[in-house]
């Protein structure tokens, strides 16, 4: 059978991940948490499926965590939301995002996403037959020339693909980016796809930028968020998208055939645990202490960097210690220093090679002081 | 925005389980059991979760998950499936069935189908740009003529989808059936997608036919299982399929940027559980038992019927009783009569009406005796 997707291989973190577990090495490849999620959110799980929480859920997602989704939105944001139309809880972010491209592009469309990113737009745009257009961004700063960006359109963009905080550059779209985006993207109808994924997860005082916060922005976006990021259990699979009902009407007509609805006592749990905001608003402090240690512990090595604006990834740039290209140096830490980290040309046009990797730092104390340790004897 | 979807509304199952709960109806409609999964199942997924199973897992699945289920295979269809590269954990049958065919139909290509078909397989093709070629059976027997079948193929043709128990007419196919069949994609590379997620649902005394005991129909096969519908916890949303390890490749490159990987601690509790077949081999007896009482207590009603060969639907025809179509007296049994239903024409060619319904019977007996004295007065 003639594959639809013959460039495609395995993931890079399934990858890595696999090589760091056969070579007995840290894993800070891969982004998930390697400590425990709250007692009372797995406690709240046991106790809905005790009560019955069992069977189907409502397609759209179990009606309580819909309204505590918008009660969110509305305070952090200061948007509305309608639960019954305009909220659909998926299976982790991911889903989301397939399912949102899936239900939008056709043969021909292009999309536009920033690169370095996130592996799971492009397959999804190809399977569809659409066409990905790419902006490049460059290491340390990864800022965007909004002027290059308005020359990528034209009557067969369909769609944008924005990630803030941004895997896996740790950088972050100021309230300038989204302005300029908003500006660029008036009087057309396309769509923005908003991965926020760790808008929970934003350092020194910065503040997270949703697009759902930009009227024009918000009546063409799909905003998708991720419950497994946010509550350090990425196992879960759980997480939500949001859009003005005449998108969500098509993305619910996929959805419904692609899982029709999703985990039911998880939902059932989420939603209880989410009338305490400070389930989430202390994620930033929590995240940046460990940034912070992780950067103290490596200062004096031969690695260089710029801290992570957000997200629970570091940026290093090696370029002082060698300069072979990143994937074979990402798998030499790996095999001989039992390190992984996530070499960052697999998610670069044409395998730009800025010679950074991506270390996850969601790990105990305990693992950073590891890790730092290795380092600094490269 | 054109919609890729234009003809695809919200699925039957949606609309008559609301309907139901707007009328306070008895709900037969959306298949899933109203009583209790197994306490020790439950608790097994609770010290999953306290055990730390919390985090991704592998893409293709737990790997215990994945042996458990190679294991069952060869104790019941008597083949061997490779756990590495031949089975893949899913977010229920649906995520499997609508992977599947993303994976592999493109414009143009054909799918074969049975009707009355589940809803899924129609819109998912669709989206493919692929195009449905639809087999009709006619109540009450559903039996296949495979002469007809064979003049459906041609060059066009890439996959048939088959689904035995079927859902929702209740028959399944014989040795036969699955025998000519095989015969009909002897040297085609046609694919064959089978749904047996009613597997375990089976009666009197007949044995499944699942495709893997065919090695012909094995080669070409995804076959798709269900854990929801056979541990009475379909809002779990968990299954699997497996296929030959060509075909798997192609399955994981759309199934890792669909949903990733699934819930991680579920997965773990089922890879204990599934060590005891008794959880799945009683299930026959145990559903047998539930049909016979639901149609003993309406055999003096003006339903007439064939009992179920397997699955948990029982199709009741109503001529009877009156000739409006089907869509209506469900509307108007729900509204009127407290209890819900699916109208089979919504699954036909052209909505044929054969004027029969189906009625879930996964429920509590006090259910199903309630269900009994109001079909009993219509
Ligand atoms: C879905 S596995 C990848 C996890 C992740 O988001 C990352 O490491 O970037
Ligand atoms: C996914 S909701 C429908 C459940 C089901 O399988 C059925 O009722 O046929």
């Amino acid at each position: 059978h003639n594959s639809k997707l013959p460039h495609v291989g395995t993931t890079i973190f399934t990858v890595m991940s696999s090589l760091a577990q056969k070579h007995k090495a840290l894993n800070l490849s891969q982004g998930f948490p390697n400590f425990k999620s709250d007692q009372k959110l797995i406690d709240l799980v046991t106790n809905a499926m005790n009560s019955g929480f069992n069977q189907y859920a409502p397609m759209a997602g179990h009606l309580e965590l819909r309204v505590a989704i918008t009660n969110k939105l509305e305070q952090l944001y200061n948007t509305s939301y309608h639960p019954d139309s305009e909220i659909t809880v998926t299976a982790g972010a991911t889903q989301a995002i397939f399912t949102i491209i899936s239900a939008f592009i056709k043969p021909e469309d292009e999309v536009l996403i920033f690169r370095p990113a996130y592996d799971c737009y492009e397959p999804a745009i190809a399977l569809n037959g659409g066409k990905t257009i790419s902006v490049q961004l460059e290491a340390p700063h990864y800022q965007v020339d909004w002027s290059v960006v308005s020359k990528k359109f034209n009557s067969k963009t369909k769609m944008v693909i924005i990630n803030t905080p941004q895997n896996p550059s740790g950088t972050v779209f100021s309230r300038e980016d989204m302005l300029k985006l908003e500006a660029l993207l008036k009087g057309t109808d396309i769509i923005l796809l908003s991965d926020e994924v760790y808008e929970h997860i934003i350092f020194d005082d910065k503040k997270h930028q949703s697009a759902c916060m930009f009227p024009d922005l918000k009546a063409r976006s799909f905003i998708v968020a991720s419950f497994g990021k946010t509550f350090h259990n990425t196992g879960w699979k759980l997480g939500y998208c949001c859009a003005p009902k005449a998108l969500m009407i098509e993305f619910q007509k996929v959805h419904q055939f692609n899982v029709f609805c999703v985990n039911h006592p998880m939902q059932k749990a989420l939603a209880e645990y989410l009338q305490d905001p400070n389930h989430y608003l202390e994620l930033s402090t929590f995240y940046q202490r460990k940034r912070d240690l992780f950067l103290s512990l490596i200062k004096d090595s031969r690695f260089k960097f710029t801290p992570a604006e957000g997200a629970y990834f570091q940026i290093l740039d090696y370029s002082k210690i060698t300069l072979e290209n990143d994937v074979d140096f990402a798998k030499r830490l790996t095999i001989d220093h039992k390190i992984a980290s996530i070499p960052l040309s697999v998610f670069n046009t044409d395998n730009l090679d800025n010679k950074v990797l991506r270390f996850c730092f969601a790990k105990t104390d305990d693992t950073l002081k590891q890790a730092a340790d290795i380092l600094n004897t490269i």
